[in-house]
């Protein structure tokens, strides 16, 4: 115990406020991308050939992999189209005692607001979503369904990590390119079930209350601008937002007020592949196939019933196209050289047809 | 003016905010460094040669940089040892009008606080340091003297900046190699005066803030411990911080209880820049010349008196080793492979002195 507590720690700081994984397993993982891939450009594309001998995400090679947490479709006797597995070099470790629980006082948690240094143990869930068992094959080739079948996949097993009662937040993310943070380049996504609040999830709660209160207005359903928008579904819409930090950076939000991600139904999953498979071609369109983060942005835990009204999800789709220096670094003030409105209009108008 | 604001400008979002500078005058800037060093490793190193043909910041190519601000020695009869030059791609514009200033209430700024979307002109300032006349000489490769000589730049600028009244904040940073943000190797650092307090500043404060109120202290006084110190100085400290975000990051601490960066005085700054030339050699030793990016967090101009008791300058710096995924892009939260102890205590054994 003592020795796991010491190689996996999460602390807080007294001078930023922000939260750090320390996780010394972390180095030890291999990567097929940073060898072969300078540029971050991995996908080899559809037809470039499959399976790749040494991917333990290809169909074949389940052994060499964490354990599995569940597949799609169950049935052991078809074959697997995606797979939720453990991460083999978690950043935090399911196998280790949770945080004490923080003193409950009149309903609401009061640990997490003491300010100041803090440690806890590197307790916590660190999940690969496959999205498809070829090797050759990106997200956004799947057909609408199958990036359905995904999304439903992420949305399972973030209510399976709400039931345990020291998860408070589950951070779901896409890393495509070795310069966005790929180690494989095998299609996957991944996500981080955390015991604490994450940093930027709580500066964008004040952020969004700070505006409800003043307006009585969510910042997200007030949305509106026909300027930015890219396209639009009977559920979702996809923008350039406002204040985009990066180049092409893209938003896909539900028209309908929600708070919580996981709560999606089959029929919006199906809306919301279709339009996140088309932004992704989109983008691979026209940037060339640029390294690409996407991150889903949903409420944590057991926020009491008067933080509904603020919150709303929302799919945050950075294309990297430029790195990060000291300006961005020390300030958080990101430099942008293209407006949302010229995104938008380009990504818009942009056929993807053929 | 109209199309001077619009390719200009700086908003703020109401989900998370963000604020952004929308520039693209920068997307036109040269670099010398992408298409050579794709590696991030540009530092030519002692004895490369120099001058190179086509650096701009090399001495005798003065006229081909934007306008000088001032150098070091300020006579024109002597060779220059430091230029302050304005930005030829500046992210913002000096020559613009400045935004409005905001309705003072009872001696407090009000127009800062209102929440949600906001879109101000980018009007501010971005000026560059030349550090050396000569290309392959590296900031760490001048005598204690010559950084000290750096840094009075740094705050003579800084000062020079704070005398305009749409001026909140200057930035004060430097980006080594191009997986850093450098787009020149020339050694080099910049400066940015922005007409809003940036959101890292105001989250540091914030922290910070609540720290006092809690505990009556300083958080950067509070930090003792002997476990994460690297080296110590009559004046500074430099530590691998508590909850180091980045591997072998250290920040350098003003012992005493200061609040402005830009009131260092000569003998101070001879300390620091010995210190920082030390912290500099052991990380460029240790990690085989990293790219990397330090930052200069002082308190922003104008604050009230109740806010010094918590607010302390430092320096920090960052060495890029890995690249950001999805994980930190989202949470905010980071994670670093390397406990700040061992990495404290690899920087503090190491031997630069042969």
């Amino acid at each position: 115990m003592a020795e796991a507590s010491r190689t996996s720690e999460a602390r807080r700081d007294a001078v930023f406020g922000r939260w750090v994984v320390f996780s010394p397993a972390r180095s030890r993982r291999p990567t097929d991308l940073k060898s072969h891939n300078p540029t971050g450009n991995p996908s080899p594309g559809p037809g470039a050939g499959a399976p790749k001998p040494s991917c333990p995400f290809c169909a074949g090679r389940e052994s060499e992999c964490a354990p599995q947490i569940f597949r799609v479709p169950p049935d052991d006797a078809l074959p697997w189209r995606i797979r939720v597995i453990e991460n083999l070099y978690p950043a935090l470790r399911r196998d280790i005692e949770p945080p004490p629980e923080p003193e409950v006082v009149d309903g609401e948690a009061e640990a997490e607001e003491q300010p100041g240094e803090l440690a806890v143990r590197g307790f916590g869930f660190h999940d690969v979503v496959i999205e498809t068992p070829r090797h050759d094959v990106r997200l956004w080739d799947l057909g609408a369904e199958g990036v359905r079948d995904v999304l439903l996949a992420y949305a399972a097993r973030v209510r399976q990590l709400r039931e345990h009662p020291a998860v408070k937040y589950v951070q779901v993310f896409k890393n495509h390119g070795a310069s966005a943070g790929a180690s494989m380049a095998h299609s996957h996504s991944q996500m981080l079930g955390t015991p604490f609040v994450p940093p930027s999830v709580t500066s964008r709660l004040n952020c969004m209350k700070e505006v409800f209160d003043r307006s009585g207005n969510c910042s997200l359903c007030e949305i509106r601008s026909k300027d930015t928008l890219i396209s639009e579904t009977p559920n979702f819409s996809a923008i350039v937002p406002f204040a985009a930090s990066y180049p092409f950076e893209i938003w896909i939000i539900p028209q309908q007020h929600l708070s919580y991600f996981h709560e999606i139904d089959e029929d919006k999953a199906l809306d919301l592949g279709s339009l996140l498979k088309t932004m992704l071609q989109k983008l691979s369109k026209q940037l060339n196939d640029p390294p690409f983060n996407f991150m889903i942005h949903s409420a944590p835990f057991g926020l009491s019933s008067s933080c509904l009204p603020y919150t709303h999800w929302f799919l945050q789709i950075v294309p990297q196209l430029s790195v990060i220096g000291g300006f961005e670094l020390g300030s958080g003030c990101y430099i942008n050289p293209v407006l949302p409105e010229d995104a938008a209009k380009i990504l818009r108008e942009l056929d993807c047809s053929t």
